[in-house]
């Protein structure tokens, strides 16, 4: 299917600094074909998107969107009794449909606030994976590791990446490890070298809480950088969500490796985990994206809320204003994001030849004029809400915020019922 | 008119916890008259909040709502950079017709994100009570003063105060000090006795920075909360904006005074001043609404927006997920709003002899399911475009997102060509 997008203002998210112009973009299957002004071409779909932002789709490096279902639940609590006497208990409860049933509805949370690609880590994965062809949109998935009950997952995950890991395919396949703390040195070694067998990367928790920290640094007389450094992990492809807790020397290491930090502002604050020094981590040349975490945590998964949190967070913390531009935010949330999960050669940009993940973004609002600075305004004032128009893999997933394949009421009707039996 | 609310889930913010329940709600001319299950009446229009909560309008303690041409301007720039070289000269070819045009353009903002009541100080005031007539929020105004320009201020605070400052007005009257920095102890004097004379209170920025607190040092060899108690300025009843920067002394002496602070955490942010000690403002008895500030450097006026900031920030400083929670964030943002404002018998709360101010919040969205914690959803998912109705003062304001009696579209294209002519 040929779509063209009329008159938008394009931000590409290309350039160093924000370049921003009115023009046309043509899509052809799933491809960027041609970026310029006033293309006439016969196509099967034309969008005006005049006065409206056309850009990359969001990059959302850091999910579980299972737990939708927990929502809110038990909130102000702090972390190891939210966790311990909240979520683990309730989290027993769900079954493969459930989380089949809770990721749907994150995917539309998702689709309905601008993001179009995301990096899940929970159980059941298979019912994860469902969902996101079902949805439309960009994933990469893995089976989250601990000590327990380890051979399934080893074998779904080698299963899985035998039927995605390829190219043109939606969905890629990450081995997973929760975290140094809860997966022993055999786990981590064993899975490491399932992760090089696949060709694959990892996704894992790392330097999240002081917590952490402490644990790893009795056991095994190392920071949390410096152990999963010591055996290996940063060899392959990493996803390494949270990355607060990062010495000097912690820098060094993280420094060269392929992928990146989900910095994840809305769950470490909500936590009480700590403030990440994106600005330090950024200066010291690491690929830093964002991410949500769960909504048992975070609430929502409006990349738009992390992504004006993130500025707030550095500017307060660092005590400067201009310590980080909204459009180095915009990256983070896009290309910078997109390199976090290995993508940025199919995705994170408007370029021609990539693949087609585009949003559209309504500026014609009380909040959003007048349109002073776009930048300042998607990061600022701008929320999920704007998004009018979400492209995945060139296709139309939503269009003037309607998705059209999906049976919202069902999702919604049933994740209630299954909070209310689980909760 | 009449007005029954029916089936909503009401949101009072009367007790100590939150306390949610199913019911109907009477409103007759501009008061709550009846709140009770099943209430069958005559009336002129039947709301229908089945799923939905029914709360109080929020109070935005802290605005500057002519400001919103400048939204997003030169942004990312240090505190006195971004005033002295970006906004003090283009604030200076503002027209009182262009104050007007931005008024009405927050004005609609504030409506489409559920204000119902705001505290401005700017300058053209007559210009802000013109819009706030037409538009038909609630606010308190002041003629913001600094050594400048005083005479004109001076008669035009008496002026309007002798035609708005009576029962049942939805306009009230303060005296408004820019500072103890930008006002020298005799304006300060002159402005204190004439807000004694006029019977009503001051609004004041006050705490905002460590500049500030040097400059008042050098100057009077006091800290600034000292400087104005020294002064009598917490005689009468005062609106004190921002309050980062207080010593336990200052807190001894603030505990005291009638009407109390506005937090600001967006601004507070976006310009780096700092983080204000909420936490312990509170527990020291200390009064604490929320605001928004103008636009220039918070962007949007979406108080769900400072709610949930107010609420990371005070967690990830303090390092404790439970020392505040969503229902305390609630109450800083209506019941005590009205505080600040000297209006908690009027407003603030939902009870049968007050005022009719009431926002109906749709949580039919797939970000705010499943519904598990009314309270975390409101502050940590929702945001202003999830607000259905508005009604203040007995009149529905809002409904479904229209609001029927002004020209939004002249408003925004009015607001356009301003921004385009002064920056």
């Amino acid at each position: 299917m040929k779509i063209l997008i009329k008159n938008g203002f394009l931000l590409d998210m290309l350039s160093e600094i924000p370049n921003i112009r009115k023009t046309d973009i043509l899509i052809n299957n799933n491809i960027i074909e041609k970026i310029e002004d006033n293309i006439n071409e016969n196509v099967e779909k034309v969008i005006d998107a005049n006065n409206k932002v056309v850009m990359p789709g969001l990059i959302n490096t850091h999910t579980h969107a299972g737990m939708s279902i927990f929502r809110g639940y038990k909130d102000d609590k702090n972390l190891m009794d939210w966790l311990e006497n909240a979520i683990l208990p309730v989290e027993a409860k769900l079954t493969p449909e459930d989380i089949y049933w809770g990721t749907q509805l994150s995917c539309i949370e998702m689709i309905k606030s601008g993001t179009t690609t995301f990096c899940d880590m929970y159980f059941q994965m298979q019912e994860v994976i469902r969902s996101i062809e079902e949805t439309g949109l960009r994933a990469v998935v893995g089976w989250s590791v601990t000590d327990d009950s380890i051979r399934d997952k080893y074998e779904k995950t080698i299963k899985y990446a035998n039927i995605y890991n390829k190219e043109n395919s939606r969905i890629k396949i990450y081995v997973s490890l929760h975290s140094g703390y809860t997966c022993s040195p055999e786990t981590i070694n064993k899975f490491l070298e399932l992760a090089k067998q696949l060709n694959t990367g990892i996704i894992i928790h790392l330097a999240e809480t002081q917590d952490e920290e402490k644990i790893i640094q009795e056991r095994y007389k190392k920071r949390p950088v410096q152990y999963l450094n010591d055996l290996g992990v940063f060899n392959v492809p990493v996803v390494l969500a949270h990355g607060i807790y990062v010495s000097d020397e912690d820098i060094k290491i993280l420094k060269n490796v392929n992928g990146g930090i989900s910095h994840n502002p809305v769950s470490n604050c909500k936590l009480a985990s700590g403030i990440c020094d994106v600005v330090k981590l950024k200066e010291n040349g690491l690929n830093v994206g964002l991410g949500t975490d769960g909504q048992g945590s975070t609430t929502t998964l409006d990349m738009f809320e992390e992504m004006r949190l993130c500025g707030y967070l550095q500017k307060v913390s660092k005590k400067s204003s201009i310590c980080i531009k909204a459009y180095d935010i915009l990256k983070m949330a896009t290309i910078d994001g997109a390199k976090v999960l290995g993508l940025e050669k199919e995705i994170g940009t408007i370029e021609i030849g990539k693949k087609a993940d585009i949003i559209i973004v309504d500026m014609n609002k009380p909040h959003l004029i007048p349109n002073n600075d776009i930048c300042t305004n998607l990061v600022y004032s701008a929320n999920g809400q704007d998004v009018e128009t979400v492209i995945i893999d060139g296709k139309i997933i939503m269009e003037n915020r309607k998705i059209p394949n999906i049976n919202q009421e069902k999702i919604e009707e049933n994740t209630r019922k299954i909070a209310k039996r689980v909760l």
